[in-house]
């Protein structure tokens, strides 16, 4: 396919007027024909929401020079399928979505706006790759981030993915020669702790504050949180089974004689 | 440990009045000590989500008849870190989410604020089962499931499950007679097929409803969409790493001189 025929949707979850989708769709220009359908305000930690009890509207704007773009009233799971459907009405050759300002490594995947978008559009198998910067600030310097963007969409337009899989890619805030390169990895086990910030309103009544910290409980060396953690850029292949297959083994040799 | 030492944490997504939690916290309180703490509004689809940029509210409520129960402001994942942190200030012993009005068989458990819930639970390495009932109307008749939620709750506080796992169990709407049984299965593989309804507002502009076709991809007998289908209750033991180890060993592959 030339670049000419290509059409790459880009989305992300910090709101189309943030400086990553900025970056993103300056890098993705080179490849094709770019399309912006994103969330008119900040949907971070939006998982895998999306739209039922409202209808969504779509807003295009003169924003990206010589873009065709729209601000759209939903999550961002809701914009990739919105898109497709009433945007660009077919599939985009790749849908890329962020950066975003801040990590998604390890679980952040689940709760995160931009992963999820990546991951609907994997669902309906388009190419996916999600892009998050280690700087969550809003006016993040994503400039040497740029380099990287610009490679591993190259090799996802070459060699393609396996079918409904998509790339969770995270960027270290390194000065350019100190990213040592690249690195598959794996989903490091991890949660979070929540510590509650309690407060009481001008009314006298308690509110809360959700504040967390990250524990990441895998010594493992071949884990994104690792790869970051030694100044790689890490690439995780993501797909959407959940099921865990030890405990279907499990369950059968516990649950005897009624299942 | 005896039933009079157990927490049970008893959440769903389609809010604190539904049908189908009364239903759950029926079964539930035969286990052990009930406390309820869910969205004060309907969280339907609202995913993984977690609430960033808003304070939360917990309101206590006297609506189940001698049950602790608090409406939460924010969504289903919320509710299980709040009642963890700042409720029950322990992990309870067994988180259970539901009855959910509809199914979340497949790939619907992304989507779906109840399996979110019970997959944040066993985040924190609670045990938790995600009960959903094959009826979406708000009045669905829950006795026949009543049976089936009793017997799983059983074997999970017997059996234990695999560290960092729940449960999705789907419950078809049939009578008693014609449910043939319990059956571990996995996600059988489907997607959604968006149909966007496009309507103009009274101001003339557009807007559009999300709607779909659930599209079952997977002709597999061991899926959850098969065992529903044959009038199983179907059970499917769920975790968290969406690494696709598959995926790893081709980009190794095809990335090669660089990675």
């Amino acid at each position: 396919m030339s670049d000419k025929e290509r059409v790459i949707l880009v989305t992300n979850d910090d709101g189309i007027t943030a400086g990553g989708i900025r970056t993103l769709v300056e890098v993705a220009r080179e490849f094709g024909k770019v399309v912006v359908v994103a969330p008119d305000s900040p949907q971070s930690a939006m998982g895998h929401a999306i739209t039922i009890t409202q209808p969504l509207r779509l807003k295009k704007v003169e924003i990206f020079e010589g873009i065709e773009a729209y601000a759209c009233s939903g999550t961002p799971v809701d914009c990739v399928k919105l898109a497709t459907d009433k945007v660009l009405h077919r599939k985009p050759d790749l849908c890329v979505s962020g950066i975003n300002h801040g990590s998604n490594s390890s679980i952040n995947i689940i709760y995160s706006g931009t992963l999820s978008a990546a991951m609907e559009a994997s669902l309906e198998n388009i190419n996916a790759i999600g892009f998050s910067f280690l700087d969550y600030r809003s006016d993040a310097n994503m400039e040497v981030a740029k380099k990287y963007v610009r490679t591993i969409i190259e090799q996802v337009l070459t060699n393609g993915l396996l079918d409904h899989q998509l790339l969770n890619v995270n960027i270290p805030n390194l000065p350019e020669n100190q990213i040592k390169g690249i690195k598959i990895c794996r989903q490091a086990r991890a949660n979070w702790t929540e510590e509650f910030d309690e407060r009481i309103d001008p009314q006298g009544r308690k509110y809360y504050w959700l504040t967390g910290k990250f524990i990441n409980e895998d010594a493992g060396e071949d884990t994104d949180e690792y790869a970051l953690q030694e100044g790689y850029v890490s690439v995780v292949p993501v797909q959407h089974d959940l099921t865990a297959y030890n405990g279907i083994t499990f369950l059968k040799e516990k649950w005897k004689g009624f299942v």
